[in-house]
């Protein structure tokens, strides 16, 4: 079973509300370019992260908007900001940590910063193709000299989606694994 | 077989001509922490690292001084820096990145950047008795919720060697891992 690898930088999604107040009254975001999931694109927009340790500037925004704002970062990301994030699957925010995002009109001050776990999009379709119904998670081989194997990879089925590896940079670089990497789900 | 973790931040090497030219005739390192491997420890001293693209200050020298120059980075760090690195044991210099080290009385321009391999410090006698005579490396697994077992960790048997695994920010980084953390040596 192999997958292609999509590597996720630090990024932000934001509920219409916290767009409203980053960007102004009526604003939309840009498509810059989409991503390989349908319908998600990344956005010209981008925000400033702070904590009272330190900030990161040029945050990419992902659109579209979303029912909830949420900040994926790095555990190398975390050390500079001071925070200790949960490692959850998008959109569950339970025990998320308290950042600050700056946007050009405006801030707010929100939960939701997280460690996105490792997770594969993909059809219902892929689920039965592939045989891994009933499954929540697999293990993912990475090829090469800081290769090795990754554990609780996340299912994540869903209409549309575009079958793809989501890592996050830590992972990436820590096994010298580039986006469009070619890499292989392991059967038990 | 357990084993304990040491993460290893970005360092630097020296030899001795380059120690001088760094921070002045006669300098010697001060020694401010003993580390866990006997004879070896965090100096007092940092230096800057520099390319053309970035910098980054405050990089440990690691005392004594070596007959080589060499300076240890994590693939995060390279991106910062415009490098590429090849992956490394420690005095394998072969093919390694220049770079520019610069200190209170001097700078240098020099090669020896690598990115350091996955490596166990231990004796010969623990390579007997763990059975690992005539291995060259072994697969670790890493406990934890980002956890996974990394492959091609090098076997380093030295005489007086404290037994220890050592990994990079970015591999502790990825998955979970701290300074201490207990982490298990597979058999074939």
């Amino acid at each position: 079973m192999k997958i292609s690898v999509g590597v996720s930088n630090r990024h932000v999604h934001l509920k219409q509300r916290d767009l409203r107040v980053l960007f102004g009254e009526g604003y939309e975001l840009h498509n810059a370019a989409d991503l390989t999931q349908p319908g998600m694109f990344k956005a010209e927009e981008v925000v400033t992260i702070k904590t009272d340790k330190a900030e990161i500037k040029n945050v990419r925004v992902i659109g579209p908007t979303r029912m909830y704002t949420q900040i994926e970062i790095s555990k190398t990301d975390s050390y500079k900001l001071g925070l200790n994030p949960p490692i959850r699957n998008s959109g569950d925010l339970m025990g998320s940590e308290e950042i600050t995002i700056i946007g050009p009109k405006g801030e707010i001050k929100t939960n939701g910063c997280i460690i996105a776990t490792r997770h594969i999009h993909l059809t219902e379709e892929q689920m039965k193709y592939y045989k891994l119904e009933g499954k929540d998670s697999v293990n993912v081989l990475l090829p090469g000299v800081k290769g090795g194997i990754i554990s609780n990879v996340y299912l994540r089925p869903s209409s549309n989606a575009f079958f793809e590896l989501h890592i996050d940079t830590d992972d990436a670089n820590a096994h010298m694994i580039k986006n469009g990497d070619i890499v292989e789900i392991l059967e038990d």
